[in-house]
């Protein structure tokens, strides 16, 4: 059934002097969802910070929102934005008891959680190391105002 | 379609003394579904802890239940517990292979996987790098019985 | 509702050499989906690695594959394909946009959101700090070729 057929690595590195480096994000899209790559901000934090071996998180600071890691292609984004319509449409907005305190956007908290608030990407040779197709992105599912992204690496 | 429209940073900055920090968290929940704010109880770990900037770790230790991070309001997690129900239902028990085994308890699993495992939280200046609404909850599926959470802090 | 009736902890503990490890775990799945159990592996890399304090990052390098942490029971594991074909079903192609750009993946590719890119798993006295039973899998979603997993640990 399985078969671990390669390995390759580069072993046990040590870390000379530990770092932090911290950054906010923040978009504004205009309408309620949209799909946002951010994958060139990160991978500038990455450089400004210096870090070359460590973990990278990176995620949405709301709750109606996420960071996740995906394929840069609009086909796929559409399809994602069906999906979570179906698996948790906006309306009707009373079908939702969180929308009884005045907000309509129960939904974006449902798909948020589908999609996923973050992401840890490891940080190997001053890179974000990744497999061939992955790209960061930030899923807006109730936009239209002002909200971020938190970037955290830490590493050496 | 996106505006990066404003960024926040501190630039990276040295750690001086890495250290790591360990608890774990224990919970009995009455009923077989509950989400539960353990915030204050990540915060105090933390504190205890006098790391200043690193990454936190908070993960169910069982695989019918979550910790995530979202709003605390009684609504939504009305809206949480139905959708999930919908995605998921408990019963009939007899329609999940799982279930043969002798247990009740396959919803729980695939509801533990929407809702998921983990959240890495950004420690930043001693304290949860958090948005205006984020809160850390314990996700029960499969309650009534003493289950644990895992709080691994590292940094400086 | 709540209760927290028990603590155990290790409290902070220094760390002298901060270290980081680096492995890529490669898997062909004669089948279009597989769930693979690599908690083998993952050990072998954090022993090799030496590092006994930190945080073990595991991911899928491919967008159409899962790595997330469940139970090694069959049942379970036919009840996660039968419910992620529900939730997004394989066929007809045709219903996906992705498709039009000549995969037959789209489908691969919101299953992988469910279950998860990553885990992120505690490191304590050079074990990975696990539940009773948390066993970390390889989802495929779209197989029948050779991809990757990233192991990447950090800590001292």
């Amino acid at each position: 059934m399985t078969a671990q057929d390669r390995e390759s690595s580069t072993g046990g590195s040590a870390i000379n002097a530990m770092r932090s480096f911290r950054r906010e994000l923040w978009f504004s899209t205009p309408a309620r969802r949209a799909f946002i790559n951010i994958t060139p901000q990160v991978e500038a934090c990455l450089r400004e910070s210096g870090i070359r071996e460590g973990l990278c998180l990176v995620n949405a600071m709301h709750i109606t929102s996420s960071v996740f890691i995906n394929d840069d292609e609009t086909g796929l984004h559409h399809d994602y934005d069906a999906w979570l319509e179906e698996l948790a449409p906006h309306e009707p907005v009373g079908r939702y008891r969180h929308n009884l305190t005045g907000e309509d956007n129960a939904d974006a908290h449902l798909k948020r959680q589908v999609m996923g608030r973050e992401v840890v990407v490891a940080v190997t040779e001053g890179k974000l190391d990744f497999g061939p197709w992955e790209q960061i992105f930030y899923g807006e599912f109730d936009g239209r105002r002002r909200k971020r992204v938190l970037v955290k690496i830490i590493g050496g």
